[in-house]
């Protein structure tokens, strides 16, 4: 066999065991998932030296390949770290367990009593870059809510993952689960992610966790239903009723707080109403805490510090400390604005007017809708559902934050007492 | 141009007029869409003559192209059938509105409040074969769920749906909702379904409604998610502890009361202890229905009637008064029989034995899992959901009957007071 047919077979057989898997996990019992995900986190525990000598070998040849500072850091595990993804499965072990849960129950006229119960959706693929922790989130979340996953990691952190996997695999051993429950792919060809994006067979979802040609990629090869990740290209809309107060600490949390997360602001609007007694007060705050603003020729008229924004500008999920001004002419013009640049992500708007904020929430159409509140807000943690495995932008099954309810389906009961339909 | 790219042209102006529908259904009163469908029903009623004399000229092509007796049975429209389509579309009228509804609400520490709220999921795409009926029963669900609908119906049902169709159109213009919000394909060109499956950019979701070719092809090709709605090769499964009575009813009930519908049982399981005493019994009534009975050797050699299956036979979704039985060993050999044949659909245990009811359920993965009662239950308007638009064999956001519920996605709305995220 060449390399390629090597890897189509591997990936067949880790297919069919995370299948066989995903078939005793859906009946597993929640004390058995809680007590594999703290056997994991002892096992992390344990393991931390060994843990961080193959971090170092990751360490090494991302310096090596020239990493930027910025993901060396993204890359790196010490002790704390590893503490916090221990912790982390720990809290997934907290979570309520939605497998099994009644969503609704009703009796029809004919005696049949119907219920409708959260079940697992059964295979997960993940497909994520080189944030090593990833490995132990997504892995715990998949089996929490019952899924067998296929982790298909970054190359980068190859030695890293494959580390925590082995500490993940000693807790599903310690619980006497499946040891395929959680299954890394342990090559880095990325031959293997074409295989994964092919295998509807085998995997019912597909979660793709990176930048954005990896999230491209797998849209346009995958024939697996994905849960759309794409990129959080935020606004935020000043509206002349805004408390200004108000819409200057929001606007630099949501931009500045942490600039490379999904719910970042990208886009500010501003009604050119109130843009030239407030616009400056705002650049002052963003320029004071290391922002770069780019605007329209009008905002740039009205302060010199503002950068001539480019077409693209506006489009640009920059995960940088920059931030894009533009003028709009209410609440119409900031809706249509935000229609054609938007992600379908989180928008927010900042306004006094109870009015105005119910036309924002209805005619914004993303998966989040905010009032007087900082997109950074966007997070399942922030929501209060636990962990995430990523925030869907798309409109199926699963929308906004990703948490171990979204990693079920349902199916029907229906119990009788030998109904025949006439 | 060529009438290829004609037909791109055509299709991308159908899918921009459907998404500008869209963003004004979105926040259409459940008033002005009841009133839409009431129209709608009244322009049917209004021009019954009309839509028969279109339909007779469906009628004579198919007879020349010889279609089947059945097949034009389907096609036929006379005064009951549209009284009928009528009707049903004043039954859409009567269900709830599910846009809007706060499916869950809760505030968190910080005093921020999460409503998740319903809302429509955009452009639905309906792919559909000779049944002119579904052009307004599909068209009527998708608005009533705040969508815009592109329909592509048959082309043994043009004419037929095309009149359907006006009078929709009727409908919208009466109650000042946009015209574009159900268009039909006008042209009955195969490449107009080629371009339907590439449109990610205008339809949110693409329901494939007709036989396994047409499933086929759609899962084949299709980049836009679609709600997979397979074939139900549905079994029913008599337990050593059933109700001798009660199997003999549900077992001929489930296959014979409508052999042409998804929830007819195909696929008879019987346990061995108790085939010797009652599959006799079984084939007595399921041949005085006017069924063909199948089966492995071990039942061939018990009844004489029995016809030796093939290997396909229990991979075959008759839709035809044909049923395949086979002995299994209990309840887990029931099962593995189940995950290895069936289609994800529906399947029915027959006993008086709780505990062996429950494992049934817990472990058989279907859409629909039933005790004691017919497959042919298997129908959203049995499971007092109202009309449907199918049932789906898929996982992701719609399992089992598709009504105006599942024809929506939810979005989160977030009410602040200035909060930041520390």
């Amino acid at each position: 066999m060449d390399g390629h047919s090597n890897i189509a077979a591997m990936m067949q057989t880790i297919g069919e065991n995370a299948k066989e898997a995903a078939t005793a996990l859906a009946v597993a019992s929640t004390e058995a998932k809680n007590s594999t995900l703290r056997e994991m986190a002892a096992s992390l525990r344990n393991r931390k030296p060994e843990i961080m000598a193959e971090n170092d070998k990751d360490m090494a040849a991302g310096a090596e390949k020239g990493l930027t500072t910025a993901m060396l850091d993204r890359l790196k595990l010490d002790e704390d770290r590893i503490e916090g993804v221990a912790a982390g499965l720990e809290a997934i072990a907290g979570l309520i367990d939605p497998v099994g849960s009644i969503e609704s129950a009703w009796d029809r006229p004919n005696g049949l009593q119907i219920e409708r119960v959260r079940v697992p959706l059964g295979v997960i693929g993940v497909i994520y870059e080189s944030r090593p922790n990833v490995t132990a989130d997504a892995g715990g979340l998949c089996l929490k809510a019952g899924n067998a996953a296929i982790l298909r990691g970054g190359s980068e952190s190859f030695y890293s993952s494959r580390a925590i996997m082995s500490c993940l695999s000693d807790g599903l051993r310690a619980a006497n689960l499946p040891e395929h429950a959680i299954q890394l792919v342990p090559v880095t060809d990325r031959a293997a992610v074409g295989e994964m994006l092919r295998m509807t067979d085998y995997i019912d979802v597909i979660v793709p966790r990176g930048g954005k040609s990896l999230i491209q990629r797998v849209s346009d090869e995958s024939k697996v239903p994905l849960f759309k990740h794409l990129e959080g290209l935020c606004h935020t809309y000043v509206h002349e009723a805004a408390n200004p107060e108000m819409a200057l600490d929001i606007v630099v949390n949501a931009k500045m707080r942490r600039t490379g997360i999904c719910g970042a602001m990208e886009n500010l609007l501003i009604d050119r109403a109130i843009a030239s007694g407030q616009l400056t007060n705002l650049v002052d705050r963003l320029v004071a805490a290391g922002c770069e603003v780019r605007g329209d020729p009008e905002s740039c008229a009205l302060d010199s510090r503002i950068i001539a924004a480019s077409a693209e500008d506006w489009d640009t999920e920059y995960l940088d400390s920059i931030v894009s001004v533009k003028q709009v002419d209410g609440i119409d013009d900031a809706i249509s604005f935000i229609r054609k640049h938007g992600s379908d992500h989180t928008e927010a708007i900042i306004t006094d007017d109870a009015a105005t904020a119910e036309t924002f929430v209805n005619n914004v159409d993303s998966a989040i809708v905010m009032i007087n509140a900082s997109t950074q807000f966007a997070d399942g943690g922030e929501f209060g559902m636990g962990a995430e495995i990523g925030i869907s932008t798309g409109k199926l099954h699963a929308r906004g934050p990703v948490g171990v309810e979204q990693l079920t389906s349902m199916k029907y009961i229906v119990r009788g007492t030998g109904q025949t339909r006439p």
